[in-house]
C-alpha cells in the first residue's frame, strides 16, 4: 500500500496513569507501516488543531518514546476544551480544526479520551464524512472514571483502582492503629457521577473488621441519618471507621453534598468542580457521633501515580494504542476501540470496536446489582469483576531515590 | 549475665511507616540476649501500661515478626495519650503505670514515638530513678515531621519526603499537561509546626520549571498578597503553578490560617486540628487571581505509604531498634537513640544517644538558612541534607496485586 498521509494523535479530558501508554502504542503501530508517512502530536488535545499548536513527533529520540509508556500526565497536554454542539463543519470550530487538518495533510485522527472526548472525535468524524474530507477518526477509551460504554473497562480504570485499594488497606492499618485517638477516616476519590473508583477500594479488604468498611457511591443517594447510623455501628463492632466515598455525593434530591457553585470552580465542560465530600462529611461526624475524623484527598495522585500502576492496564493501554492505528489502516473510521472480556479463565480481553456516536457523552453507571441492599457496600461479583484489572505492578526507572519520566522535545510540525 | 527481667515496648503518638520496623530490631535484639527473659507489648504506647493491656510478643511466629518489617501503621496501636504534667510517682497515672510494669517485672522500656512521647519516656525514667525502680527507658526517635532535636533526622521521615516527592513529581506532570484548564495545584502535607515534609518536596524538581515551583512552610508567616504576587508570576512564567504547604501554616500575627477551633477536633495532645490550608489557599487564588485551583491532601497516606518507603530508612529504623536494645544491656538509661551523620561521603549514619530530658517536648525548626530569601523555596543544601534519606526503594510483598502486610495475634501476656 502506498503512502496517504499524515496521522495526528492528540490527548483529551484530564490525563491518567497511562495515557501515554497509549500515546505509545500509536506512535509505535505507525512507525511500522508506510500508508503513515508523519507522525503528528496535537497540543491539548482539540485545542491543538484549533490553534495550530501541532508537533512532529518524528523528532523525539527513542529513548524518550520509550520512556512514554511509563509516565504519568498527558505528554502532549490534556484539555477541557471540547467542540461546542453544531454538527456543521461551517461551524467556526469545525472549520478551525479542519484548515489545521489540511495544512498538515493529516488522513487518520486517534484520539485518546473519555466521554466528552469521544463526543468531539465524533463531531470531527461526523463532519468530515458530510465534507467529504478523507478523514479517519478512531478513539481510545481513557478515563480512570471507567464511565464509557461498551468497553468491559476503560484504560486508566486498572492503576487508579490499584493505587486507591493500596493507599486504603495502608491507611486502613494506620487508622486501625489509632482508633483510640483518632477513629474516623474518610478517603474521597475521584470520579463525578460514577462510584468505580471508590468500589475498587473494597479490594483492600482482608476481612470483616478491616478496611474499608463502608463505601458510597455517587449511584446512590446518601441519607445522612442513615451514614450516621452506619458510621456509628461499626465504630461500635469494629473501634473505628474507614469510609471511602466518591466526590459527587448526592442527597435524596439528588444535589451534590458539596458542590462549589461559583463560576471559577466550574471545569472546562462546565461541571462543578467537587472536592468538599469528605471535609462535610467530617463535620457531619464531628458534630453528631463527637468522633474525631480526618479526609484523604488523592485528587491528581490517584490520576498519576505511575510508581504504583497496573501492568495489566499498562499492557491494554499500549495494546489498544496499537489497534487503533491497524483499524485504521484496514480502513475503519469513526470508532472507538474497545476491550472485550473473554469468558474463560485465565483473565483476558480482546479487542473490539464501537461506533462513536454510540458512546459519545453517555455514561456508565455503577450497575445496581454490585451494590449490597444497604447501599454502602459492593458485592462479591464486582470484585470478581476489577480483581484481574489491578494485577502485575509497573516498576518504574528510579534515580536518586525517586521515578524518572520522560518529556517530550515539542518542535512544530512543518506544513505540507 | 543472667537473666534480669522482662522488656516492653511500645508505640506511641501517630505512626510513621517504618515504626513497626524498629519493632521488629527491637524483637530481633532482645531475642538474641539472655538478659531478657520475655518481649511484652503495651497496646496502644502508653495506654497499655494505664489500662494493663499487655501482650507478650513470644507467641508471634517467626514469619509475623519478618512481615512487621514492612508493616505500616502500628503494630501495636499508636497513641494521643501521654502522661500529664506532674513527675511525681504518687501522681494516680505514673501509679498505675508502675503497677502495671511490676505486674509483668518489667526491666527495660523501649519507647518508640516523637518529641511529645520522648516527654512520656522521660517522666517514666525520671519516676523509676526517684522511687528506686530498677527500669531502664530508652526511646527511638520516630516522627516524620523530622522535628526532635539532636538527631540528625528521625525514624520516617526519609519515607514519607520520599513519597510526598514522588507524588509531587508525578502530580506536577499531570498538573502541567492541564495548565491550560486547571493551572494550580496546592498539595497539602502534614507537619504541624515544621516545614521538613513540605520541603522535602523540592527533591522532585528538575528545573526551573517543574514542580514544586513554590514551598511554603510554617515557619514563614504567609502574606496573602505576597503569596498571590508569587503564584501570579509563577503562572505568568511557566503556565501554572504546583504549590506545596505544611498544614501548619501561619498568618503574620502567628495564628493559623486555618485552625478548627471546636474541641472535637482537638487531637489527644490538645493541639488544634489543622486540615484546611489547602481550601484555604485555593479560595484565595479563585477569588483573587481567578484561576482554577485544586488541593491534593495525601494526609495518612504520607504516614503509611510502604509501598514507596525509603530503604535508607527502613534500615536505620531497624539499626535503632536494636541499638536501644544494646544501650539497655550496656546499663544506658533516660536516653533516646539518635542517629549521627558522618562528615564523608558516601552517606552513612552511626548511633548515638541524649538525654530524654534534652528532646522531650521540644521541636526543631526547619533551619532559616535553609530557606531562601523570599521565603517560598528551600536552599541547595537543605537539598543535600535530605537527598540520601530517601535513597533505596523497599519492596513490599505482593498477592494479587496488593501489598500484604502483617498483624499481631496479640496473646495477652501472662503477670509475673
Amino acid at each position: 500500500m502506498k503512502e496517504k498521509g499524515n496521522c495526528l494523535v492528540a490527548e483529551a479530558g484530564g490525563p491518567w496513569a497511562v495515557i501515554n501508554a497509549s500515546l505509545y502504542g500509536v506512535i509505535k503501530e505507525a512507525q511500522k507501516h508506510r500508508e503513515i508517512s508523519k507522525i503528528l502530536g496535537s497540543r491539548h488535545g482539540i485545542e491543538g488543531m484549533l490553534n495550530d499548536e501541532i508537533v512532529d513527533l518524528g523528532w523525539e529520540d527513542e529513548k524518550t518514546i520509550e520512556g512514554l509508556k511509563k509516565t504519568p500526565g498527558a505528554a502532549l497536554g490534556g484539555t477541557r476544551t471540547r467542540l461546542r454542539s453544531s454538527k456543521l463543519v461551517a461551524h467556526s470550530d469545525l472549520q478551525k480544526a479542519f484548515d489545521v487538518l489540511k495544512k498538515y495533510d493529516v488522513k487518520y485522527l486517534f484520539y485518546l479520551g473519555g466521554n466528552d472526548s469521544m463526543d468531539t472525535a465524533y463531531k470531527l468524524s461526523h463532519a468530515a464524512k458530510e465534507t467529504d474530507y478523507d478523514l479517519q477518526v478512531i478513539g481510545v477509551p481513557k478515563t480512570g472514571d471507567n464511565d464509557l460504554l461498551e468497553t468491559d473497562h476503560s484504560l486508566g480504570y486498572g492503576s487508579a483502582a490499584k493505587y486507591v485499594a493500596a493507599s486504603v488497606r495502608e491507611a486502613g492499618l494506620h487508622t486501625e492503629s489509632m482508633y483510640t485517638a483518632e477513629p474516623v477516616t474518610i478517603l474521597v476519590t475521584v470520579g463525578r457521577n460514577t462510584g468505580w473508583l471508590p468500589a475498587a477500594s473494597a479490594l483492600a479488604r482482608e476481612g470483616k473488621k478491616t478496611a474499608p468498611h463502608l463505601i458510597y457511591l455517587p449511584e446512590v443517594p446518601l441519607i445522612r441519618e442513615k451514614f450516621l447510623a452506619d458510621v456509628e455501628k461499626t465504630c461500635r463492632e469494629v473501634g473505628g471507621a474507614f469510609i471511602v466515598t466518591g466526590e459527587g455525593l448526592v442527597d435524596e434530591e439528588g444535589r451534590y453534598l458539596a458542590a462549589e457553585d461559583d463560576e471559577v470552580s466550574k471545569d472546562g465542560f462546565g461541571h462543578p468542580e467537587l472536592g468538599g465530600v469528605g471535609e462535610y462529611l467530617e463535620e457531619l461526624i464531628q458534630k453528631n457521633l463527637k468522633k474525631n475524623a480526618r479526609t484523604v484527598k488523592l485528587d491528581i495522585c490517584q490520576q498519576s501515580a505511575m510508581h504504583f500502576a497496573s501492568q495489566t492496564d499498562l499492557d491494554e493501554a499500549i495494546m489498544l494504542g496499537r489497534q487503533a492505528v491497524e483499524f485504521a489502516l484496514q480502513g475503519k473510521n469513526g470508532i472507538m476501540v474497545t476491550l472485550q472480556r473473554e469468558e474463560k479463565e485465565p483473565y483476558h480481553c480482546h479487542v473490539g470496536s464501537i461506533a462513536l456516536e454510540k458512546v459519545a457523552n453517555k455514561e456508565r453507571k455503577f450497575p445496581p446489582q454490585w451494590i449490597n441492599k444497604e447501599g454502602n457496600y459492593v458485592t462479591s461479583n464486582f470484585l470478581s469483576y476489577v480483581r484481574p484489572l489491578i494485577l502485575g505492578e509497573v516498576h518504574v526507572n528510579i534515580e536518586e531515590g525517586l521515578p524518572v519520566y520522560a518529556r517530550l522535545k515539542m518542535i512544530k510540525a512543518e506544513p505540507e
